[in-house]
This record gives structure tokens, C-alpha cells and sequence, in this order.
């Protein structure tokens, strides 16, 4: 049970409900164009890969074969692959297609080192890594900008996938060497503040992925000195954020983000904050899909927190509920009467799921019927539990249930954002992370009983 | 047969042929005691496990056992992995040697995970990854000093494998994941001067293997305007050189050694200088047996060269031939005679091997007997195209061929230190390195005709 | 005459001809409270002093008396200036007023070390620096933050100075011990670009001075790769830029500032740029007033360029003629016929100064009227060499003639800012550095004769 | 008073009563010149001017006299300046004082401002600051490397200074220039430790001045996780200590430094640690003789101690008697019969202090007759508050009594090198420093009544 959980940790992206639309979003590579400081080109969704003449395709088969080579001294291998990874950047998406098509066809022609499995009895990992396709791209990884060209190709690798499907045993192979590469040993804990360069705090502004900052005052409030940022940084890419969370302190459990939003509002007395709200985590990396940051980085930042304000006493998110009003809008008449239960079958009227989720849309903002509100918040409270498989449905809740946190509150009235209401009819939930607590609570969730605080509990 | 090459490329540590007596070195754990801040016991060669009791064992597999499971959030697991490293650390050899035991032998119950065959096709690396053992060295890594307790560990486990059989497939999984984590394309390449912290440079007169620095001015005259010293580093243990190699500029090819370590020679002219000398390259971490820096370390240091001072044209070592003597002694009369060929036969007199060993052991220093020379240089140059299996026979040839460098000259007289003369009779050897020469040398090399220069292959 | 020069060198602020408003502008003072950390308040102008009581004056003369004693060990006097910094520091302006009354009454019965005259012969400075002024200034400056609060304290002294004559000789002092402090010898000259801390950055938008900094879009537009932003730091206070220029680089001399602000227009071809322009200097602080830096500021930059960019061979300013508009204002019929010339004279009608000046706002923008426009470039040719004693009378003028510079161009339409249209009638010109003729063209200058190009010359 | 205590601050390098003889000792030139990175003369003592040609000493005065004239813009004047400071270098001493002639000569003739005086009423600073001579060091100052070079130049000035009196002005100027250029304002407490640059350590061994640093293990022993050492940096000269200050931590007062030296003692526990020990203050730079830092450095230690390490609460100097044996072997019959007075008598036998200090020095080591101790222990106590005008008459008692510490303890058989047995019969005191004590210490030493313990008191 726990072994699936593990396998099935919400995917990188998943965090990030919201991603905006990838055709207008500043793509990756867009961003490697700065960072390698050339242009880069960008390969749009439902681009066909451009057949290449049979010539190229032999050349390109040239270059790619010593790549994958054992030999000791490599001077000539690693010169094809200098020079395959610069065609790579310079071509446009049609032609990478066409290249990663050669490149799986190379890649599925190669295999583990002949005499490695007897030699390590038990041990499968050194047969593994001999793999021909690992060596390549620990060769892509030793040149110059490897490690960033790396993200990059597997982002592509990932959106060609479908199309490609001899990709997928590269990928594997890809996957796993960026976990080790990216091994949360090897990550360095930086905290952003305003001081940070402006071009690491641009990249923020971009990355956000929960609650979209809107100009460098939101940043700059976002980073003052009553608030913290945290990022996960690897030292080969040291002005690449991987992960980061923002943190406020309060006396009180936030229960709306407007307030934790509002450039105007005063600076909180950090003597009388007790609670440390995360508010928005967000991945950066599309190329780390699978690899997961967001566990562990929430765990080191509630150590460092605990070291540097010892009166912060309590840890708890505000996180949107991104699937709330789709789920409920795909119920039927009946299903909508079991999950609202008796109290809320008064309520319902006629109204099916869709039905209901417009009469939620149509509503003042918030809604100021209360009935509607006890209604709304009592199917929220149903959603937040409803599993796909063993794991709880909506994709925040899989996450911070997943590292062991409680659901303690629905706060209604959260989130007024466009997003926000039309997501989740504007409410929020609070995830309370108790350290000493987290095991328990996974154990329970793996027994299919998410923890949940008494008043959640009761909207049940 | 490259791959076999890659297979058996030289262990790091036999680049030091002369690795002192390990009894009475400073030992790796020692020099962790100082890195961690805190006493580390040392084990000793020849300890023997001193059997836990029942009740200890059964604690500390108490302790193993959560370690090696899979759970997304694992609060207990990691103290127990913390508690585990801290008793390891304060234990003395033979607690610890009872402390593999009982790892042993949790670890060889531990497996792969059950779903992880089928889903990723063709690729091994995923279920490797999957394995408990890998999770248990990753939760390790995890801890503050993970990397450097690994590599202490892995120290450990090296001395202890052939009393512990069963620490086999975790130290096989050990090393897989330490080739990931120490990948040169994460490692970085920084210059070593005397503007280095003392307590880095501290380490350099420690980890010197080939070498010895006799002292502060010794090592100052080392880190001269006209040498250089570069070394590898990964970027979380940034004072910890992993490898290093000391560089010196000559307007000809050095021709001894005495000359290099003189701290009152004059500085060489770098203007006039054409030729960059590797005349000294150590490996330092023990616990990084079987992943190799060497070769990728020379190439990446004649780049950097090749940029900062283009008049350097030829790149080449002065090298001991550290198992000549004891070669030769070894030899019967009609080997020897094999050996010397028909030129040296007549001055070979009555003499075998030893007698012959003996007998340059004694002469003057260097011996001033033409005849003698003339034998032993063939010798020399017979020893050094030696095979065993299908590699070369001395462990700093089969480093320096297997990078694809070419046997260049045999010096007389180049290192009359003791160790040289008792070593080599006195000889070093220069070692070519033509960047675009290095593949084809290595082809020649695996079809068993090593690359070397008119005047090498004249002696044979 | 040189001498006079220099005296009279264009003070800090002249630089600036268009100071917003300092009763909107973000004071000083406030800069100084984030710099701080804590409150500041701010003095406002028109402030009275608010009499302190007579047991209030008492303590501050027993605080400040002290401070100026010499004594070798001065625990308490040390103490005594802390206090009287904290109380500075958190009083309002009116408080201020009174507590630099009651500084001037101590400083004036402060004196030079009695015996300092005779031993020292021929040099003044021991003497002067003996002073119980420098003194006090002296253990101020060695408290934490020390020199930010001298410069805070000097700058509201010469806004109290013309209430508080007093606090002249105070003045004097501070000045000269300021300007060692800050001898260009002491200063750093960095590179400011996107890179650097984001509160960095947010105050060039502050203290930007000639072309007002939009967004932080617009800023980032003067920090890409193809301009430079140089500034000087002083080491004790390293995040605060003291003067900073912003460069651009063309192919030809730039003749307009629309397009080197516009955020829109394409990169530079760096390869093809023969023109380094300055197009905007501010100096940032007010305490450091009859300190000066530009003259200095831009030979270090051009020394910089010269190294780094090889092909950029010509330097030259794009600069405002911040007084244009209203000096003709002023001009009666008379004065105006003299400065037109005889083939101006036509293009008057009967206009005075102020007629002029309105038709010229009146017109189209740029006006079209091409007799309208050489009239104009004329009367500003006409301006740019006009003097008040032996100095240029426009404050941008004196700076650059005063460095060397000569009068290159003056560029029609080439600020179309509401500024621009107001102060100069959307004129700018271009002074041209020449390294080797700065010495001769301020000969010159001294002369009555500042250095113009051929095209200049001829409008007059 | 304090004036006067304040003006005949000890100077620069009397805290090293035991400088090295100049002529065995690297000089600061030699240092220079591997800072500058080029070689430099070295003066010679006793050296004479080699007189110049006319035709030299006229192009001496051709590039010397525009650097002393004022112009805003000087690129020819820095040329000059720059000029002859790469002669002055390349020169040797000789030749040196030759240009100091010429430059004396120059300088002479140079003044102030003529219309400085009025204007600033008061003030004397500015018009001091406008003498031509001050702008000749300011014009050096802003070259690079200019404020070394000017430190190189005062060494230098300060050596020829009585066989070139017209010297003095120009050496009257730069001090005062130089005690504001190195205002203690301005520069940066560090602590050097085992990690710092071995470039910087091996300073320390050159430039200690009390207790002579034997090795770099003896070095490594200073800078122990047990002791600390601290120095003032200049930001413009970041590796280049001005004065530095070695602290060990006892739980008792330490009572020999012997054991403080100690390589193989064990490791001082520091949480029972209640005694900071300054065991050795020196001074490294010449150039800045009549510059004071060294009350200052000792404040600033104590204060980062208090906050680093709250359970140390006292500190204590363990310093040398320098001049004791010389001093006494200088009395006569009746001198020290009144030094030693009534108890002493008995023991002194017919001896006069020649004659004693030989009997001292002939005694075993230490003397173990106890009268003799008694004796000279009295003796010392004696000379420790002789006066010489107003001031101690021994260099160190005049440094820390003029801080305002308290002669503690006297300690015999504290220093038993061959320096310490022949200055101070090997005894040591101890001066403690009380911050609340220093003012009142200080006036008290200003009416002839240095503080002293009881203990010290009761040996007069």
C-alpha cells in the first residue's frame, strides 16, 4: 500500500492546478534561451515531427552512435555529442521530432553491458547503469550546460512521448538518473528575500503557480521582512529555483488570501505570529517530472523555521481545492444526493451537479446564502475525501495528505480571485502540518481514513 | 573489448603505487572526525566484530528496519536513520564491524519493489532504483553530512567485504549511487593556489600520494605563479579536494623530478614555456573505490590551459614506474633473459631476477655503469608493455594507456629519491597526451599494441 | 582661474537639473530608514525649530560636551554619542532644528588642540584635524552605521544651515573629513546589471535623476546586455550607489533619447557599435554635497569600455539643456536680437524672450517650422556658451566643459518627454570625451573659449 | 591633560618593542612587492642619496610639479603621477632618496588655496585640504594601487626623513591624510581562522611581533577552535592586516604563556572558560606610524566576545616588560637602592643595577632564590609605573594604561624565552581591561595614579 502511495506521488505538475495555458506561458526552453544566453527554439504542442532526408538521418545516426559507446578515452564521442546537443537547440520543434525519432531508434538498438549481471550477485543498479543509454546522457550531462540541456531534452522527450513511443525506455532510463542527480542530498535551501539578483526574482514572478504575482510590488511584498521564501536550488544551476514556497506568520490560521495578498496591509508583529501559513508552492521544472521535491522541502523549511522563530509553534497551508466545482458538475442527481446527505438534501431543490454549480456561479460573491454556503461546503468536505483508486482525488489534497497532513479547516469566502470562484466556488482549505503527527496520519490514509480535524469531520 | 577496458579501468586507488602504510597514514575517518567536528573512531586493520548481544542486535534492527521501507513521509524513519549514523560514528572498529553485521543482514532481506518490473519495459534503472537498499543509502544522504558519512561508510564496507560477504550487494548498490552523485558532469573543477584556505592546502600535504610534500615551502613552491594545481570538488563537500593533480611548465619535456620539487630553482619562464608537466595525481576518497576522476580530470585541465596560456602546446606526465623492481626480482634466469633480449643477455652475466635487482640496488646512485643502464632501461621499457589479462601489467600505465596517452621516454636517474630508486632503479617514464591522438591510441592499445614513441620502441 | 574652476565645480545636485519635487520626492531620510531599519523621520522644509526647555537643552549640551573631549579611552563618551544619535535619529524635524541649534552653540566653543601649531611647520592639517569638530565627527563615524548618519546629519544641516548660521563651521568640517572619506582612491567602481540584488536595482529608480525610470521593465531595458550601468560604492556602505551612468552603444552618435529608452526597440549589435553614449548620470546623495565624483566616475568608465570593448572608440554624452527655456524667458527684445544674430533677426517678428518661449511651446511637437528651428538651435547654441563669472551658466554645461568635454551637437526634437518640450524645446546636445584633448579644451574653457565642434561654432 | 595623553599616543610600533632587526627582517617593501606583484628596491639603512643629474633632476620636477597643481580634469597630470610612481618603484635606495630630494623640494614650494581662508570662518580643515601638497597624495591615492603605495612611500619618507628635513611637511601631510583614510570608521574587524587564505597566514608568522610564530603547526595552534585572533582590514587592501590581536580563553588568569604556546596542550574546554587573554597585539604597517588603532581593535574584541561567548566575563592582557633589565641595568647605586626600597635593601647587597641585572641574568631559570625574586619583582613593579614626562615610561604599560586598563599581576618565570629572560628577568603582568573602569583609570593615570590591583600596590 504504501509502496503505491510512493509510486503514485502526485506528479510534479500536479501541484500546480492551474498551470496556465502552455501556448501563451513563457516556455522552458524559452527560459534555457536566456540561461545558455542564445536563442532556443520553442516546439509547440501538436507540432508533427519533420521527416529527415535519408542523408541526415544517417548523419544524425553518426553522431548518435559513438555517443552511446563505452570507450575510456572519448574525445571523439564527446565531440559528436557537443555537436548534436547544438543542432538540437538550434532546430525548431518539426526537426527535434525528427531527431528524437533517431535518437529512440538509436537508443532502443542499445543495451546493459554483456558481463554485468552475474559479477553483483544481488544487486541490480550496476548492471543498470552500464546501460549504453545511461552513458549517453552522463556524456550529455559532462559537457558544458549539461545538466539544464538535460531538463530541456526531457521536457521535449515527455511532450513527444505519445507520439514516439520507442522514447519511453530513454525516458526511464532519463527519469532515473535525474533523481539521483537531483537527490534531495544534494540540494541546497536557500531563502529568497528582496535582496535576491532580479533576475532570480523574474523567475519567480513567471514560475508562480497558485496565486499569480502580479508586478514586482506584489513580489516585493511577498518577500518582506514579515514573510519568508524558500527555495530548493541544485548547485550546478544555481539561479534556477526547483521548487519554492512562500510563507506567511500570523497570530492566527489564515483563512483568506486576500489579506496575505494585500500590498497595503500592515507588517505582521512577528512576536504575536504563531502560525506559518504556506501559501503557494510551486515546481519550475516540467523536465523533473516524477521527481519530487515538495515533501521534503516543506519538512526542511518547518526545521529552519523552528530554529529561527521558536515562537512559530504551528504549520499550516492555505491551499486552493482545484477540482471542487468540475467534480461536482459531472454528478448526477443521485450521486449529488449521497454526498450532500440528509441536511443537504433539503437544500438541493431539483438541481443535479451542473445545475447546482451554476446556481453557485450565479450567486452573489460570496454567496450570502447561507443555506447555499452549508450546502457548498458540505459537498467540498465530500470531495476533499473522494479517492480515484487508493488516493484521494483532487490533486493538492493527494499531495499534502500524501506527506501526512490533516485536513483541519474549509474556509469559505477564501479565494474572490476569477480562479478561485469558479474552481472552488472561492473557499480554501487548511492542511495542518504536526511533524510528530505525519506518520500516523499517512498510515490512516493508507486504511482509506484521511485525518481530519473535528470540524471537517462533521461536515461529513 | 573497450568495454572491458571500461570495466577494469585502474582502481582510484592504485594510482598511488605508494600509498603509505595505511597503519600509520592519517586514515580517512580521522580527517571526518575533523570535517564533522567531532571524534570518530578509527577502525583497525585485522579487528575482529565483537558480537553485539541479543537485545543490542535486536535494537539496532529496530532501528535498520524502518530505514529501508518506502514511506512518503517517514518522520520516524529518518531519526532512526540519524540515531543509527550517531551510534555508528561513536562506535569503535569492532562495534562497527558488528554493526555491518546486522546491516548485512537487514539489507539482504530488503528488495526491489514487487510492481516495478513490467511498467518500464526495457529499461533496468527504475526497478534498480526501486530497491530498499538504494532508498536506505538515499535516506542517509539525506541527513546533514550525508555525503561525506556515506563515503566513510563505503570505507568501512571496503575493509570489511571479505569478513562480511553479505555486504556485497550493498556495497555494489553503495557504489552505483555514489557513481551518480560524484558524476563529473556535478562536479566542479576549481585551481588550487596559495590564496587557498590553509585548511584545504593542509589537505593536499595529507592526501599527496606520489610525491611527498615535506612542508609548508615544499607545497608553497608547488602553488608558484609558474605551477598550477587543479583539483575536483563536489559542490557539497566544497572543501574536500576530490582529486588532484600538480602541474608544472618547462620549455622541454622534464626529464627528472629532483628539479620540479626544488624550492630554490628559479621560476620557469612562462613565455618561454611550451610543455605542461603532470608530475603528481592523487585520489583522496577511499570510499570512492571503482568511480574513476582521472581521466576526465587530465582533459579537463589541458582545456583550461589550452585557454589561459595558448603558447602551451604539449601536455605530457613524469611518472613513476612503481612495480619495475619488484617485477624484475620476481623474474627466473630464462625470463630474464626473454626480457632482455639479445643486447642484454651479454651483460646480464650469471644473474637472475633478484640477483640482477640486487645488483642495481647496489651500484652508485645513479649507477654510473653504461652497460647497467642500457639493461635496465630495456628492461624498463619491457615491463612497461607487460600485460596481465588485457590490460597493462603496472597499475600507473594501465591509468595513463587507458586514457589513450603514449609511452614517450624512459628518464634515467629521474627520481633518486628512495622510494624511486628502491621502486624503479631510479626511472620515471613521460606520458604523452595528444588530445586527438588519445582514441586511436586506445584502439591500438586494446589490439594489444600500446602506443609509444621510436625512441621507447627502439629499447624493445 | 583653474582654481576657481574647481572651486566652483557644479555642485552634487546641479547635476540634476530637474530635482522632482523634494516635498513628493522619497527623502533621503526615508531611504536612510530602510537603511536603517527603523523610523526616520523626515525633516520638512519651512520647519521651525521647537524650542527645547531649558532642563532639555541642559542634557543635550552634557551629551554632546563629551563627545568632543579628547580623551584616549572614551567609554562614556562613545556611549554619550550613541544616545545622542538614537535621540537624532527619532526625533521630527521641528526637534531636529532645536537639538542642531544646541550641536552649533557646542561646536562653536570647540577648538584645535592648543599645541598643534608650532610642531608641524609648514602643514595646516594636523592642526585642522586636531580640531575637537573633527573629533566628534570622527567618533561618530566609528559607531555602526556610522557614516550613513553622517550623511543623514549633514544633509538636514544644510537644510537648517541658513536658520542656524552657526552651523557653518560644523559644516566646513564634516565636508572635508566627507570628502577624505570618500576620495575616489577609497571608492569601488561596479558594474550594476539585472543580476544584482532587486533592492539594489529599486533604488537606481529611485535616484534616477535626468530620465525618469518607468517600470521595472523600463529598467531592466537600461540593464541588458547590450548597455552597461556603472556606479561607485563606498565599502561601508555597499549597497548604496553614491553616483551611477548609464551607457548606451550605437553605430553612429545618438541624436535622441526616444529611442534609447525605447523598451521595444531591438538589441545593439555590439560588434557594429563605434559610440559609447552616456545618457544619464545622477548623483544619489544630498550629505555629500560639494563632494564630486562624475568628472572622475566617467574616466574610470571610459578606461573600463576601453578595456573590455576594444571597438568602441568614441564617447560622448546625450544631455539635457535644463535651463534653455527659461534664460530665453527672460531675455528682453534687445538681448534677444543680440543673441539671434543678424540672420535670426528675421525669423523674430517682434517677439521678446517670453513670446519666444511661448510660441515655441505653442508649435507642433517637434515644431516643423524650419525657420522656427534654426532660430532656436541658434539661441541655444547661444545659451550653451553663455557665462555667470568665468563659469558656463547652465549647470550641465559646467559639469561637462568643466571635465573637458566639448560641444558636439545639438540634436532637434530629441526629447519629446513633457520636460524636454519645456526646459529646452525637446533639444538635447552631445559633449564629446576625448581623453587626450580634456586637458587643452579646459585650457581653453578657462579662456572664455570653451571647445565646440566646427557645427556649433557655426550657429554662432 | 588628555590632550597631551592623546597626542603622545604610543606610536605604531613601540607595541613591538622587539621589532626584528630591519636589516634581517623582510621589510615592508619586499612585502610590497608581492602585492603589487612585481619586484621592488628595498632601502637600505644607512644608505645615501645618489645624487640625480641635472638633466634627471629637471625631469623629476617637470613630471612632480602639474601633480600638485589643480585642475579638474588632469589626465596628463595622473600620467605624470602615474610615472613617477613606476620610477620610484623600479628605483633602489639610493636613487629613492635622490627623488624624495627632488620631491621635498617641490613640495616646499607648494600651499594652499589663496582664497580658502576666508570663506570657512571657523574651519581650518578645508582650507588645509586645498594645500597642493594634499592634492599630490590625493592624485597618488586614486592610482591603482595607490594607497599601498603610499603606505610604501611613507615607510620610506619616515626612513630619510632626518637627512631630508624638508621631508617633514609633506610626512605632516600624508599622516593626516592617512589617520582619516584609515579611520577606524572605515574599517573591517575580521577574524582569521585555520580556513582563511594561506597567503594572509603567512603574514601573521612575518609580521608578530611579541611572540615569534616558530611554524605552521605553532600557527595552526593559534588559530584553534580554543583561541581566536581578530584584525583590522582596510576595504581597499582586503589581505592585508593592519593590526592584529591573538586571544586565548582560560579559566583561570593566565599566569606564563609558555603554556598558552604549547602545541600539545590539550584543547581548552570553553564552556569553563571565564578569562579572555590577550596574549600578543602587533601592529604591521610603518607607513602608518602616529596611526592608532590598537584601543580600538582591543574594544571592538571585547565587545564581539560578550556577544559570542556570554560566559566570558573578564579580560586580561598577558604582556612583556620590555625595557625592565635595560632600565635597570641603567640605575645607579642610589636609584636603586630608592627602587627597592626598605625590604629591597637587604637583598641588593653593594650592587648597583648593572651589576644586579647580571646577577639576574646568570640565576637559574627561573631564579629559584626567592629573595631575589622578591626583589626583582619589586623592582618591576617600580618601573612599570615610572613616567617619562606625563606617560609610562614603558611602551607597553603606556599602550594599556593609556587604554585605560589596570595593571593586574605581575608574574615571574611567564616568558622563559631567551627574549623574555633578557628583557624581563622572564617575568610577564597582566593588564585588565574593564570597560566601565577605563575613563576613571585614565584620569586617574592623568594625576600620576596609574590603577593597580592590590596585589601590585603592595610592592611599592
Amino acid at each position: 500500500m504504501t509502496e503505491t502511495l510512493n509510486r503514485d506521488e502526485p506528479a510534479a505538475d500536479e501541484l500546480r492546478p492551474s498551470v496556465p495555458d502552455p501556448q501563451s506561458a513563457p516556455s522552458l526552453l524559452a527560459r534555457w534561451s536566456k540561461w545558455l544566453g542564445r536563442p532556443v527554439a520553442e516546439p509547440e504542442r501538436g507540432d508533427e515531427a519533420r521527416p529527415l532526408s535519408a542523408r541526415e538521418a544517417s548523419r544524425q545516426r553518426s553522431l548518435l552512435q559513438p555517443c552511446f559507446q563505452a570507450r575510456l578515452t572519448d574525445v571523439a564521442a564527446n565531440r559528436a555529442a557537443r555537436s548534436w546537443q547544438e543542432q538540437y537547440l538550434a532546430a525548431d520543434a518539426p526537426r527535434r521530432g525528427a531527431m528524437l525519432e533517431v535518437l529512440a531508434e538509436v537508443g532502443a538498438s542499445a543495451g546493459p553491458a554483456a558481463d554485468k549481471t552475474a559479477a553483483d550477485g544481488a544487486s541490480d543498479l550496476p548492471r543498470a547503469l552500464s546501460h549504453a543509454r545511461v552513458r549517453f546522457f552522463k556524456r550529455l550531462n559532462a559537457l558544458p550546460d549539461g545538466l539544464p540541456f538535460l531538463l530541456a531534452l526531457r521536457t521535449d522527450m515527455l511532450e513527444w512521448r505519445s507520439r514516439i513511443p520507442a522514447l519511453q525506455g530513454l525516458d526511464a532510463d532519463l527519469e532515473g538518473l535525474l533523481s539521483n542527480w537531483f537527490d534531495v542530498g544534494l540540494l541546497e535551501l536557500r531563502r529568497i528575500t528582496w535582496d535576491s539578483p532580479a533576475s532570480l526574482l523574474e523567475k519567480l514572478i513567471v514560475y508562480e503557480a497558485v496565486h499569480e504575482i502580479a508586478s514586482w510590488a506584489d513580489l516585493r511584498n511577498r518577500l518582506d521582512s514579515d514573510r519568508r521564501c524558500y527555495a530548493f536550488f541544485h548547485p550546478r544551476m544555481p539561479n534556477e529555483p526547483l521548487i519554492f514556497v512562500e510563507v506567511a506568520f500570523c497570530a492566527e490560521m489564515a483563512d483568506n488570501v486576500q489579506l496575505l495578498l494585500d500590498e497595503g496591509a500592515p507588517m505582521e508583529n512577528l512576536d504575536k505570529a504563531r502560525w506559518a501559513i504556506f501559501y503557494s508552492i510551486s515546481n519550475t521544472q516540467q523536465g523533473l517530472r516524477g521527481v519530487s521535491f515538495g515533501n521534503f522541502l516543506l519538512k526542511r523549511v518547518i526545521e529552519e523555521l523552528n530554529a529561527e522563530l521558536p515562537k512559530i509553534k504551528r504549520f499550516a497551508t492555505l491551499s486552493p481545492i482545484p477540482g471542487f466545482c468540475a467534480w461536482m458538475a459531472r454528478l448526477g442527481r443521485d450521486e449529488l444526493l449521497a454526498a450532500a446527505g440528509k441536511p443537504g438534501a433539503a437544500l438541493l431543490g431539483d438541481d443535479d451537479g451542473a445545475a447546482l454549480a451554476a446556481r453557485l456561479r450565479a450567486a452573489a460573491d460570496p454567496p450570502q446564502d447561507e443555506g447555499l454556503q452549508a450546502l457548498a461546503m458540505r459537498l467540498a468536505a465530500r470531495y476533499l475525501v473522494a479517492r480515484k483508486g487508493p488516493l484521494p482525488l483532487d490533486a493538492v489534497a493527494r499531495f499534502h495528505l500524501g506527506n501526512g497532513a490533516r485536513i483541519e479547516r474549509l474556509n469559505w469566502g477564501a479565494d474572490l480571485s476569477r480562479k478561485g470562484r469558479s474552481q472552488s466556488a472561492s473557499m480554501m482549505v487548511n492542511y495542518v502540518y504536526e511533524l510528530d503527527a505525519l506518520d500516523d496520519n499517512l498510515a490512516r490514509l493508507s486504511e482509506g481514513r484521511p485525518a481530519m480535524s473535528r470540524g471537517v469531520s462533521r461536515l461529513l
